[in-house]
């Protein structure tokens, strides 16, 4: 049974227009891993100040460079049309906080058409693992410490074999496979897959204990409008080299289609 | 034999500074596909720019979103130092034609350390296809019509049994693998792997005939400084849904390193 949850996604990526391109948000504590904002809770709340810029209102493509992680409270986010197409449209959102920037964000909206199927997808990773109710949910207190705000708010379980690490026995893959749904079982849209595919802890959890591996980059695709209920995800590392690591996500939904994916680059620092 | 080309890659790259972070520079018509420059060589211009605008010079992340295709002639580069960090800065630059806004794109910039070996890479994809020699080269006639301009300018080399599409027999696997190499030999560095990522045809090619695949957003991540001599592509199509196509494009050096890896999501045009 899943507690009921102090916040909503809605709620937490709430955004005001103070003046025309210039919103104000709020980075909510409890969305937080180790005291600092999840990067894409931050960039849904980015994508959610873009989306009504321009007259197409499904993000696409987002690509958000980290700058500096904002403490938790209000921030300021500034929102630019780049250009209105026919069919697309590209919009750059900046956040800061006490005029400091923190986040650059560029996001390309357009349109999801309702109930598509792929025309070809053999060159994407298929879902695969286990059910959502033979998956474990992690809470902050699971992954040590006084652990991250943010698991006790989502409903994020991971398959029991990829759950070695918090034995001290990660399976040496790199893979975290499992599910996740929003607070209050509220359903998934294009923006919040934002924060799906940042939503994992660090797939290198899975190869070696690491510390806090921060983005530097992280670009999110979203490919189709998702199934009501919880999203399934693999998140995977890929090469660790020069004190860098590049992690991939998918993201399905209820009904197996991949809805979103990503990949971000992140700093690693290694226990050698 | 590769006939002499007319083109340098530092020589189309070419930026010039005429105020304090704005730029002139060129798209060259020898550097098109049917008619429009190439996003990874556009986005390796931008790359140019801004590497001298921070200590750090060395490209480690890029992202895209192309809003409109430049003609080939003069171009504007505005450049914006986001942060100047320790170890990475960021800084945003955007590329106009005629006052016209064409690329957006953020970068991010660090030290690749030289010889850096992988702490661990098994997630990553392994190198594989023929080699160099074994390999053909595919220049703009062999395209169809006139052909881009661009392959009659670079080394593109595309091993025999991803080379169906020409005879009208794509494998159906989407995936192009061969090697690339600069005009006259040049060497890669970190920032013409930018163009690099985005330099083979289209991976739909290898499913089904497509025109036009333009790009809606590209990111590139360099993980490793480049051994001289030709690299090594594969360039893969993932899924096709809803008129748009995600493709992935790992690079390795002559010495198997992966050394740039890329996603870009592109519109496509199915012919059903």
């Amino acid at each position: 049974m899943i507690e009921p949850a102090a916040t909503t996604f809605a709620g937490v990526t709430r955004v005001e227009e103070i003046l025309p391109g210039r919103f104000t948000a709020e980075a909510h504590p409890e969305w937080t891993v180790g005291g600092k904002p999840n990067g894409g809770y931050l960039l849904a709340v980015l994508g959610r100040a873009a989306a009504g810029a321009t007259g197409h209102h499904d993000v696409l493509a987002a690509s958000g460079h980290f700058l500096r992680s904002p403490k938790p409270g209000p921030l300021e986010v500034a929102v630019e049309v780049l250009r209105t197409g026919r069919s697309a449209s590209q919009v750059r959102a900046r956040l800061q906080q006490d005029d400091t920037p923190c986040v650059e964000a560029v996001f390309t909206f357009g349109t999801l058409t309702a109930d598509t199927e792929p025309y070809w997808n053999a060159g994407a990773p298929a879902p695969e693992g286990s059910g959502y109710a033979a998956c474990e949910r992690v809470t902050g207190p699971a992954l040590g410490g006084t652990g991250p705000a943010i698991m006790d708010q989502v409903d994020l379980r991971i398959q029991p074999e990829d759950l070695g690490f918090g034995r001290g026995a990660p399976s040496g893959a790199g893979v975290l496979r499992g599910w996740l749904g929003l607070p209050g079982g509220a359903d998934f849209d294009a923006l919040s897959l934002l924060y799906a595919v940042d939503a994992f802890p660090p797939a290198t959890l899975d190869i070696t204990p690491t510390g806090w591996v921060p983005t530097l980059e992280l670009t999110a695709y979203v490919r189709a409008l998702p199934a009501p209920g919880p999203v399934r995800v693999r998140h995977e590392a890929r090469l660790i080299e020069d004190g860098r690591v590049d992690e991939a996500c998918y993201v399905w939904d209820g009904r197996d289609r991949l809805v979103a994916q990503a990949t971000q680059l992140a700093g690693i620092r290694l226990e050698v």
